[in-house]
């Protein structure tokens, strides 16, 4: 590994491009969580697609570390170089490249946040679905697999890129996938390569799937007695096969934190956020069935809010929620679980993650998840440096994670590995993770693409 | 190759279950559509996934290639063995192992065709509805990443399996995926495998996800003074976000042969037919507009068929579309075009593919196809022995392929590429099939998974 070779020579072909500056370095270290800071030696701002594949080639040469860096809204740590290495900031490969409102795609670099990205395609009447929450990258979105508030109608990142463009472990360019809406043609290198962290190549172009901007959207809070009842709630709507384009549960403790937050006044119960997408009889068709769902398991009237700015404040609140959350302890760190249950387990899994939570003094943590499709999160919350609250975090996440795994479920719905998830990885996939490390081998032979995340340690 | 040497011990663990009849090789070599005779050296009939780890740890030992095979519907000879070998027949792994109702899903073994799924999924409100048309068996549609009449609106088999249990070519069994909706855990290896044509590992479970049987089904069919007015009704049907869960084009020539074979008296016209899923309300409301689209664009008023009964003539008359094709011309051989376009050059892709079929001495090939997805066939038919009109569809269908990819589109929406699509891997995906075959090297070293198809020959 010859680090200082490698910023020479990019430093040749980038110029002041290639910063070293210690805020910098300081910026591309950080996590959005709770991990400590791990600073690259160095930070590429590319232009485009020939300039990560030269700068790749360099690395290469040297066996020089590399991570790509959207705006660092990952939760595990997964920008974070531990080994030392090279920063691939995208901030500059930021254009939407081409918009086919026929064939319902856009072409992007991995650059663009999802907010420019709708803004830019309001007046087509078509929008990107995918929601994370946070206004990430579409490339950093990709790679983590991404999805939020939107998947149990839209699907997440790995049903919505169709084609890639990706530089690989020796700076190759290839493509993945094609304009077409589907393909029976090779292995799906597409699926392989959204999810993949970068540990497999940089992602530095991205088709994805549009969807038409619904002709009406309804959407709604309704509290209820207990979260098990919001829970049940949602598993008999989804049995019902309504089309719910969201479902989200805020338990007590979130809703307060809101409250505080967004100038609410939500009644401090446990709540679900719906919406509705469809024509105007569809929509209030949905929500008309819905109500009489909720009413079974004691859901108050709900709240409609139909005008798009009572939309969007509620929806906003609800994104906001996080920093909601941790604005309740200002300067503190925090730890965000993410398992992800088959929905028959989620009402029992949550139970137990009351209790556990409970037990280890995180009795006011806050939960809140996309319960559509089993996953949820707690916000547990330390002083930076507490190290035995930091700990007890970390032993609560863990027993969340081992019930997940129990019920057949993951360790992360949504979030990721990174640095965070790794000690699951043997647990979670068996035999299969030995198959992923043979992959990442393949084509990343000198491990230099993301090193030490995902895939098995090498010998 | 030891290939003798591998059937001595694949009867020692077999028995009976493994055949050397003359009749049984014939059928494990066919093909459904225009390929010669490829006879396996024998059939093995595993019970359970212990015994097909076994049966590939002992082809692993004497390097003997193997391909599993399900009831032999594939349309490009993908279970065909060329280097001689052993056919694994999944007939006798036909259980349907559990029914999760609350998850929306259903884990059955490789050999349980769609209908035998869905007919054990009545009672239970859900359905799983991808459609290939032929009674397929569902690990056969997980291995050619199949899809068919409903794929516009439910997916392919990419977007319905969930999980997988495959045996490698080691002989190892590994699972993918769990029974949580969605995952950021680790490379998407289920994706991996579905389309894998058998390459990667035999698969020998699959976790599926169902839907829910709709409230109200309404099918049509319209007719319409052109296929490119059709065609253009499906376009700014998609642009209106309308939800179809199909919609089929039959030109004149499909329309003659269905006419006769299932005894119909559809108009002599390009045809759309078309199904909504939905309530009561939305589904009425979804075909009302439709047929607004439809008028614009000369459709004629459509014939409405929602009564069971009569959607099921309806459907089966389109699923026998290409025997009632092929009956018009007793005893002839088929080869069945394929392409995917990008929508928005559906129309001129069909229109130049009715031109050069016609210059090729095609002009009554029927084309059909699922034109939501940019997917059409044509059905090129020749005697068996005729090797010159043979040679003639084999350069038409060439043609067809060169246009798709020329329009960014693939050589194969949905059939596969088997051995008749070899040829176009290098064009489509250029570098990504070197990749494609640095991936097969990994995971099958020494070659023994279905050689010779969809990765580049090694030297």
């Amino acid at each position: 590994m010859d680090i200082q070779g490698a910023i020479v020579d990019l430093y040749s072909l980038l110029g002041q491009r290639l910063s070293q500056s210690k805020s910098d370095l300081d910026i591309h270290g950080r996590s959005e969580t709770h991990f400590p800071l791990s600073p690259p030696d160095a930070v590429a701002y590319p232009h485009n697609t020939d300039e990560v594949a030269q700068i790749t080639q360099i690395c290469a040469r040297h066996h020089c570390p590399i991570v790509a860096w959207g705006v660092g809204t990952s939760l595990e740590g997964q920008t974070q170089i531990t080994t030392g290495g090279l920063s691939v900031d995208f901030s500059q490969m930021n254009k939407i490249l081409s918009v086919q409102p026929k064939d319902m795609t856009v072409t992007v670099q991995p650059g663009v946040t999802r907010e420019a990205l709708n803004e830019e395609l309001r007046a087509t009447g078509l929008f990107f679905p995918v929601d994370p929450g946070a206004n990430a990258t579409l490339g950093g979105m990709a790679s983590t697999r991404a999805s939020g508030t939107t998947a149990v109608h839209y699907g997440t990142m790995r049903d919505n890129v169709q084609a890639l463009e990706v530089v690989t472990a020796t700076g190759e360019v290839i493509r993945t996938g094609t304009q077409a809406r589907k393909s029976s043609s090779g292995y799906d290198l597409t699926a392989l390569f959204v999810g993949a962290e970068g540990t497999l190549g940089l992602i530095t172009e991205l088709t994805l799937r549009l969807h038409g901007q619904p002709e009406a959207i309804s959407s709604a809070t309704c509290a209820f007695p207990s979260v098990d009842e919001a829970v049940q709630c949602v598993t008999d709507t989804i049995q019902m096969g309504l089309p719910m384009a969201r479902i989200e549960l805020m338990d007590v403790n979130s809703i307060r934190a809101v409250n505080a937050y967004s100038q609410m006044d939500l009644p401090e119960q446990p709540h679900l956020l719906i919406e509705f997408h469809g024509s105007e009889t569809s929509a209030s068709e949905q929500a008309e069935t819905f109500g009489e769902i909720a009413k079974e398991h004691g859901g108050s009237a709900f709240q409609w809010a139909t005008k798009e700015e009572d939309r969007r404040a509620l929806w906003a609140m609800r994104h906001s929620a996080y920093h909601a959350i941790l604005a309740t302890r200002p300067g503190a760190r925090a730890l965000v679980t993410d398992v992800c249950v088959p929905i028959s387990r989620l009402s029992e899994t949550i139970a137990a993650a009351q209790s556990d939570l409970a037990e280890l003094g995180f009795e006011n943590a806050p939960i809140l998840g996309h319960v559509g499709d089993g996953n949820f999160h707690a916000t547990l919350m330390f002083d930076e440096d507490d190290t035995t609250t930091r700990e007890r975090a970390i032993a609560a996440s863990h027993r969340l994670v081992e019930r997940a795994l129990e019920f057949d479920g993951t360790a992360t719905g949504e979030h990721g590995i990174g640095l965070g998830k790794m000690k699951y990885m043997a647990q979670e996939h068996g035999g299969a993770w030995l198959i992923m490390g043979q992959l990442k081998q393949t084509l990343d032979p000198q491990n230099i693409l993301n090193p030490g995340k995902l895939v098995p340690p090498r010998n």
